[in-house]
């Protein structure tokens, strides 16, 4: 039997209406010929209303039990799309984790798939019945309910498609698929019809909201191929799979920039052995994650350590990063929040020299200083001012030549 | 150990500062020494919403996929009600009845409890720990999630305090007991400290909203003592437990009143054998509840049968009670939709003489019409016109002394 897998997420169940269009959906393709398993977000603003009650009995909630409150979001979308299926007249079960047995680990709130049963649902397909899949839950081996963090229903829907041999995993959103840059600020942006795990991985990483990495790291692992598209359309979205022939002919796949960083510096600390040591150390105890970092040696035999942080922890680093220069008897300690990170994101750097320099050669064209600089061997990412961000973002969508198909 | 099971309905648990109140309650009775499992309805509210939603979707919501939706109330609840007890300092794990193996029957919506497996909670208690349970749930055999219907957390409640050995089962509610008839019709009414089962059940057949059927049937059955109080309030509610001497020496504990049933007649009926089983066969297959019955025999040798259903369920019998008037050649069919059953209920009946005739005497001398007649070992009800209900209520009540302690 052919399988298909398909997600949808909160503004796709978003209302009633909606819910009926997700269950027509389901059913056709069904009538396509699938074996068809619908995996379901909370609809729309239940989450929030959860969270928001949580927060109101205490500033930290338990973690065991804020799992416990917030899977009943996607429990009840999963009911209501299984119930719109039957009234409209074929077979439907929604599952919750512990009946299809998705056991995660105990990390309540971010815990990890470990195993699922694929059996039951395999069954229900046999009879012809659809499976609708409560998303974002599992279940630890004690049978506590786990949830899977953010962007946690793609990775439900992925994990199961790779545990049933799906055909394709099609994840249904708000937007019609993946784009060669935000279409907000450069509006010859192109809808990409191919891209490869490897690429959606750094560009999720680099800012890129559509898909969360982890569910893309599954994908990639049991190759099994996505399909981003919106459930708003019949349009053909987006496919996420091995890397092949045709996408190497791209140079470069897309754009993409994140404002969300700060830039920490601290100067004239001592050139010497260890010391990168004694200013990460507390900074990964601290639970934040560097990003970028660069090193300079003065004329003075004194270095300065530049790195960037998310701006939801520049608070927190700053403080560390005090105590630190204190103690290495460093002069200054600087933070700039007003930086952006552009990217370009490619297999076919792989297989195309300077498109480095033709990066940094289109941005200093336009006068564009960059700060700090990282690659690998799909990207190339700068942190430049942030009011620069947008034109950045079109000079360098044209100059890779990506709004032609 | 001491076990206590403490029961909160919906208005107990319907707001954050409500909640609070919850989990304050819990730990004072840890504190008093005992181990102590809660019981949480929905949120006041909640269940209606996700009904409504359900019937947004469709008129009539699968069975099965209806449970997966309403159930999220109380999954809801108990978490929050578990982090408000952690956040006050003391140990607390929320439970499913998946994870206490609350399995029922599979009568979705109605699905009765045959087992419950206490260890996981009894490991808790041990550990000093409360247990929050989400009440009004269970699993079928198959893992599938059940309810267990109208006043289902009273049930459970009582269900698990009867598997756990409990001292006493706390229900919870807004009013302060149970009262020896309607404060808001009968001023001088009296909540009554202790009350048997038996008087409870009957009270519950005869419309006291208080307590479930259900779960004084499971209270019985296991001798587990039932405190009917406020949540609001530190007084001393309603103890419904086995019946004891005290008890006796009341002749009547209550007055209770119905507005809900209507009378039906179908006259002229030939007197043999087999026309009641013609009548009431198709009412039954209908799934209409009959309650009281009469017949009468006329001078010309035809009978006349009447007989009262749930107003509910009227336009259904009618119909039916028309097809077999037809059948039968009976003159005519009638309906009085403008009656109310009044009873008193009590187990000093059952020792004392002329309750019976003081019940009526005190109707006749307010010259109210006794309709039909009732009576069990424990309870006398009579149908009157609905118009006498408050005044037949308060002269019962004066005549049966229930104001006096």
């Amino acid at each position: 039997m052919k399988i298909i897998v398909q997600k949808y997420g909160g503004t796709s169940v978003g209302s009633i209406e909606k819910i009926k269009n997700v269950a027509r959906r389901l059913i056709k393709a069904q009538e396509a010929g699938y074996g068809v398993v619908g995996v379901v977000s909370a609809m729309a603003g239940t989450t929030d209303q959860l969270i928001d009650l949580a927060h109101d009995i205490t500033d930290a909630p338990d973690s065991r039990e804020y799992d416990m409150l917030v899977s009943t979001g996607e429990q009840a979308s999963a009911a209501l799309v299984a119930m719109a299926i039957k009234s409209a007249g074929s077979k439907a079960r929604s599952f919750l984790g512990h009946q299809i047995k998705i056991v995660t680990d105990e990390a309540f709130s971010k815990a990890r798939i470990m195993t699922i049963d694929a059996e039951k649902i395999l069954e229900d397909l046999q009879y012809n019945s659809i499976a609708v899949v409560a998303g974002f839950q599992g279940v630890d081996e004690a049978g506590n309910i786990t949830t899977l963090g953010r962007g946690g229903s793609d990775t439900s829907a992925v994990a199961l498609a790779a545990s049933l041999g799906a055909e394709v995993c099609e994840i249904y959103t708000d937007v019609d698929g993946v784009y060669t840059a935000d279409p907000n600020i450069c509006p010859t942006a192109r809808k990409i019809n191919k891209i490869s795990y490897e690429e959606m991985l750094e560009m999720a990483s680099l800012g890129a909201k559509v898909l969360h990495s982890r569910s893309v790291e599954i994908a990639k692992k049991y190759n099994v191929p996505i399909h981003v598209r919106s459930s708003f359309s019949q349009e053909e979205g987006t496919m996420v799979t091995m890397e092949d022939g045709e996408m190497e002919k791209y140079v470069v796949t897309s754009v993409n920039y994140n404002r969300n960083e700060a830039k920490l510096t601290i100067s004239d600390i001592p050139d010497v052995p260890g010391v990168a040591e004694e200013i990460f150390m507390p900074i990964a105890q601290a639970n934040i994650n560097v990003d970028m970092i660069i090193q300079n040696i003065g004329s003075n035999g004194l270095a300065a350590l530049t790195f960037t942080v998310s701006q939801a922890d520049t608070k927190k680093a700053l403080k560390i990063l005090k105590g630190v220069a204190n103690k290495l008897k460093a002069t200054s300690v600087s933070v700039d929040e007003k930086v952006a990170k552009v990217s370009i994101v490619g297999v076919g750097m792989r297989s195309h020299y300077g498109v480095a320099a033709k990066f940094f050669s289109t941005l200093a064209k336009e006068n564009i200083n960059i700060m700090m600089i990282s690659t690998s061997e799909i990207k190339i990412s700068c942190v430049i001012e942030e009011k620069y961000t947008e034109l950045a973002v079109r000079v360098l969508h044209e100059a890779f030549n990506l709004s032609s198909e």
